[in-house]
């Protein structure tokens, strides 16, 4: 298994992307022209937001009897997560479990932040009740023992068409999952918080009982 | 963007409509040869029904960039809208989003009654917490700014293959959501409660030791 | 519609895999070389587990119209059923219902366990309001009336790809549904037991502050 | 297996339908709102355009090893088959050989003028060399031998979601499959040629260099 | 309808795209960062390459009977085209039929280069026959007829995710379906020659018994 | 990149599969127990049958701009092949070209058999016209330059769900692949060839004459 090692943000940052939606940062990379949106992923724990540094692994996914116990190292991968990564795992969309309830529970008592997983997980039961966030393609008790490979740590990898790098910053809520470029985390987060707070002006306005129309046209927005 | 008004049936049956089940309403036109039945959207408050006045959108969708601002008026149509509405869009099931946190606050002060969405939303964290309804095909952080154009409002649209004409009765709860049609409200709503009251008896019969085939036998039903 | 017996298991084994996970019975399962488990379905009940023998039934289904109300009589089937049983519909995939609020109630009252469908229900809010536990492909408001005609009670069936025999023991919880062959369950059984201790104890050490790979080292696991 | 005797319409009716296409058939029954196109099979033998009366039958579909030899009596379906049948099979889609070399062979000779399978047929090399046209969902290897149970002959069945009656006119070309209800089969035809002789006046006018407006016009179509 | 007219290439340019392969365009535009590669569409004649100007149209599609005949203006758009043109329908996908055998025609005779459909064509047995080219999703005899409104000529389109601008060069072969943006058309197409005369030196290495590594290493490619 | 050697059955066995059909090899794998037959690939030659010893290859999939030139080492491979192999590649599915007309070419004129793709081709126009056989997910002009690591040549591979060994016999025709264990490979061809010989009687009487039925019976066959 090849293992690299990652650039990780000042925790300013990533503490900043807890405030803001995936849905403000998803318009921000449009006008940036950076595809960094997943939709569609299972939310284990609804009504939350996660944000952290992607700690990404590229695996390979046969069926039963293809690989063996040693293919299969996750305790070698946990050990090397820090508090406040986010594991970040490339399945290829397979139905295979590649995470259980013992795995999740050894990165909740790390503090490892979630994970996102183009693949699937097991244990969901175990793994809801430790309260440790997962955003999935699969729920499905196909274990990987025999079925995966680790290929290598902190790699590029792609998650449902978008391609995530070691270190970028990953938030995570109902609506989505955004994968946001480590160089342009800073200016990202900026721009979102700014539409954020124009947002917020906004409802308070609805709220008021201005009509959405004058709203937009008050504000000069959307 | 072409506008027409609509019928709107008298509140009575509308909120005739909020006591009976999609399911009851499914069967009931299935009699009559109607097809009004959407089945597998994803509902964003489990646990309630609502009932209202269909007011559509008709809307064409594109990739990031082949729209205007102006082409996405979604204040416009909100101001048109009235309480007991909800709003109907048609996006040919693309995965894209039609609607936020703002526009559904705005509708929520205006008691509009929810939203069905044959394409995305996004902000479900806010809309959930607003506890405006929601019955939609994606969740989803794609933006619609430069991707939507609102063609019509209040024309007949096409959701999930089930066609609504504005002002039809929507009905939606856990189960599906029903298209009632306008012109037949009153007729489907007697039935469908004709046959709601014998399945109350048909559970007091159950819950007093009777078993389903004597049940079904003394009642004359299923 | 051929009716057939079944055997059924000691409540004892039955009783014992309420207490052990699909995903870990996944597991077991694969080394014995049993293609057992059903991922995907949708769970009506999430947060609880259930146990119990497989009742199995075979439909064949068409469109609105293709066969009379006799050919649906879920009242005799449910009749046969007996406390401690699971429904198991093979409806090949198919969106139509099978089952609504007033089986599931008289299921419910007769001590059923819970119903795997491999097609769809309907009522789903009085379904969950009684609180019985269902695992199915499809929530939909299509009325299996005059669509579903009941072939088999009690013969082998497919869902999802998995022959279930009846009287097969079902384990469904919010990971998927294991289908235990009723020969070999006591087997299956202890070794799932074995595993889940073993697992037990590994939780307890990383919870004392070890490493997942020092955990799995000493206990020569995973 | 239950064995239904089929009315069959006079083979003038069904020579009439040789010459017409389904796809102005289904423009026709469009208009009369009859639903019986089915689009999306494979077609065996491009270029080539069969009509027939439909012999149906209706499958049930397991995994290897749910049923016996028996259950899959080919033979006995065949011999009930009469010149100018089209074998109809309802198999809900599974991916499971029907029908192969012997059975296609046995109906060719016997003067079938085709097949319709909602599944899948294998030995395709063999078929498309004996000449016997097939519109299928799947070519596959997979036989069915312990998989598929011949439930009815000439029985309701639905394929694709279109109902056919025994005896119903099948008419099948490069573009799709036609199920013309056996009762209003002179009116279809009828109506059918009259629109596709107004369609042959059409292309000589654009062929004497007419535009297509113009054409549209003059003859007062489309 | 809105109505646009839209820049042409010299023929020049357009004729230099017969010759070369979409496959090395891909490769070409990759390296550019443009997205115009078209996978997966059905090729009505195989073994062609056509290449001319899309000539666009954007469609609304709807169930039968929502829109009217004067909805569907086939004449007004043929009429609108010119030699070397290809029609480019955006039809979101739709299995719903937008052109047949006499629209065919008059394309074909007023030397209208071929279509690419995002949705549906009918009468597939005529336009095959005629020898006009087609790359599309569906085939399928289900009539545009109160289903289909033509919204606009001659505006930005999407196509299977990727965005055709009137004008835009469309070259389509057997492996796929390129969208070489009008103004890069030049660059693009000296590039893919570059690449393509290279690829025929290679060859011509590989026929005189070079091995397939030492060609790479000679040539300096791949 | 991981290269592995393979064994590599006589020729004579290989062979001899090329008489048989993919169809008999299922029905004989079936009663083995062995899960070998890959249905639903795009043929590109129809109307052969290819039989070879499987040269595996696996690969890695990323966005544009995940790997590097030297990650995709189609010549090395290509040198390592000889006659009578057939190239087996493992792309997890994904819609990605991993070979072109150059390596087509070169495979060709090694003797080559053919290639199986779980994963996409380009240049088909030229891979036809060479006459190579290919049997593939995807025909797409999405370069693999960038996108695609190769990780070990002739390793265990699952393609569509089968496991592939390197050194086993793929046999591949109109109708599906077939994947035949190289250890069972002499016992599967002797049964496969008793089957197709018994099978051509039965053709012999039906073509006397005889019913489907009669000749089951007096064959003792199905």
């Amino acid at each position: 298994m090849e293992i690299n090692t990652k650039k990780t943000l000042p925790g300013s940052i990533i503490e900043g992307f807890k405030d803001v939606s995936t849905s403000t940062i998803g318009s921000v990379m449009d006008k940036m022209g950076i595809n960094g949106i997943i939709n569609g992923l299972k939310c284990l724990i609804p009504g939350i937001r996660i944000a952290g540094s992607a700690f990404t692994v590229k695996e390979s996914i046969g069926t039963l009897g293809t690989y063996t116990k040693a293919d299969f190292p996750v305790g070698q991968a946990i050990d090397l997560m820090e508090a406040g990564d986010i594991l970040v795992v490339d399945m290829g969309g397979q139905e295979v479990s590649t995470m259980g309830g013992l795995g999740s529970l050894a990165m909740k008592l790390k503090g490892v932040a979630g994970m996102v997983v183009d693949g699937g997980i097991r244990d969901v039961e175990q793994i809801i009740s430790q309260g440790f966030p997962g955003y999935v393609v699969h729920i499905c008790a196909r274990s990987g023992q025999t079925r995966v490979k680790w290929l290598a740590v902190n790699c590029k990898v792609t998650i449902c068409g978008v391609m995530v790098n070691p270190g970028d910053i990953i938030v995570a809520d109902d609506t989505s999952v955004a994968v946001v470029p480590l160089e342009k985390a800073g200016e990202i987060l900026k721009e979102t918080r700014r539409i954020e707070e124009l947002e917020k002006t906004f409802e308070a306005e609805l709220e008021k009982g201005s009509t959405f129309l004058e709203t937009s046209r008050k504000l000069g927005v959307i």
